[in-house]
């Protein structure tokens, strides 16, 4: 498969261990959320880790930088970021892992038969990690460019679809993480719904005295457990933009949440 | 009306500006949650406050003490907690306030005809705080006392009744304050429902690096805002149970969440 792929930029992560190829404009480019994202799981975790919707691959690319027990399997629907996730999967800076990725070119609103066929069968994967789009149809300022607007607006059923495929994707049992948008947390624990249970909820904060505008979500396929609103991560110190130590080694360092902020750790399943 | 009462205590809240009178035992005492609860509304919110659920009124009274402009209605079921109620409204202590304070019998979970009757009608309050019973049907263990069973035990629908009949009491822009056990946020989120917005979600940990133990919530009755997830309080330092300065501050000398936290003054609407 060729795709024209304009102009793009490649843009380390951890530190240098990963690298990720992304079209310098147009696309909604990859950065925290995905790291932050790739960062719930566990170093040791090991199995089939399924990253929906994964853009360009960053969040898949650092889970499999970071643990080297997994396999990582990329859903994209979009032809350009799936190219530029297999340009970057052929670069030497990912050669340490590149091996134990795959990219499955699926729409998850397609019927789960198509989906299987293209690869993303039922209870395949150990974990989930997803990072949908921030707005909703109808929402926020229309951008000039196609693409950029399909990475960034949620279509149809919205996150209902996400949940519904991942719970499909997942083994019973299996963990699901997201990082959403704060503001829309009635809307996540209601998709969650009797699909997932015993959800560590992790509110981000950009500052300790500002309201959190992101959140962290892991939760386990099939659980009855109640859930728990873990103590928050705050990015950025009182004034400035430098990120908090803690935050540092995730970003930069490749530290997993469970070792960089200590009450994910204490209240996650491993 | 003579209720036989039978051992209580005289409890100090506020430093002493508030007294509540409760049963020795057999009752669901009030505390913590209570004083939190009370804190949400400002010194300076003028207009009708409802307590729903008011047991013997600690809340309701802590809110008349620290809000000379508000009026307080009472709103409790169980007879042994409404004589409690006006034995505390008697004593000298609350004299203060007590002459702005009222108090209805009647079940939340009667029809709103006879919550009329009563004197809980459509529209009266500029605010309403509650403080349910922290337990399900079926949950926790039996307690040998049925009245303390029924401060504790949530009936029927849960809180979806509680949320309803606060909205049905709120007039539209009106203020809910609800204070709640934190794993049970989803079904919090869901009960504000489409009937609240503009939720400031406030968890409350024990410990800075334990979970939330419970969550208090404001949210504005027929407000589309979404919600914001808000820095938490914290309530004791690492070890040793007593609280932080500024839970202090709240419990003992009755200053107001605005002030003593703030986060939930910079997010919630005056």
């Amino acid at each position: 498969m060729s795709v024209a792929v304009s102009a793009t930029t490649v843009d380390a992560f951890l530190g240098g261990k990963v690298e990720a190829v992304q079209p310098k404009d147009g696309h909604h480019r990859a950065g925290l959320e995905a790291v932050l994202l790739s960062a719930a799981i566990e170093p040791e975790f090991a199995g089939t880790v399924v990253d929906l919707g994964a853009g360009v691959g960053v969040a898949g690319m650092a889970v499999a930088a970071r643990c080297p027990a997994t396999g990582v399997i990329l859903v994209e629907r979009d032809s350009e970021a799936i190219a530029c996730a297999r340009e970057a999967l052929a670069r030497p800076a990912n050669r340490a892992f590149a091996a134990r990725m795959s990219i499955v070119a699926a729409d998850i609103a397609e019927p789960e038969s198509s989906r299987a066929a293209a690869g993303l069968g039922r209870a395949i994967a150990d974990a989930v990690v997803m990072n949908p789009p921030f707005l909703e149809q109808g929402e926020g300022t229309a951008s000039p460019r196609q693409a950029r607007a399909a990475a960034h607006v949620l279509a149809g059923n919205g996150l209902e679809t996400w949940f519904r495929v991942a719970a499909s994707v997942l083994r019973p049992g299996g963990r699901l993480v997201v990082i959403f948008r704060a503001d829309r947390l009635e809307v996540l624990l209601a998709a969650l719904g009797n699909r997932f249970g015993d959800a560590a909820i992790l509110p981000i904060h950009p500052r300790a005295a500002l309201p959190a505008h992101r959140v962290l979500i892991g939760a386990v396929k099939g659980s009855r457990a109640p859930s728990r609103i873990l103590p928050p991560l705050v990015l950025h110190p009182e004034t400035g933009g430098t990120y908090l130590p803690n935050v540092e080694r995730i970003l930069r360092h490749g530290v997993g949440l469970a070792e960089a902020h200590l009450p994910w750790v204490s209240d996650t399943r491993g």
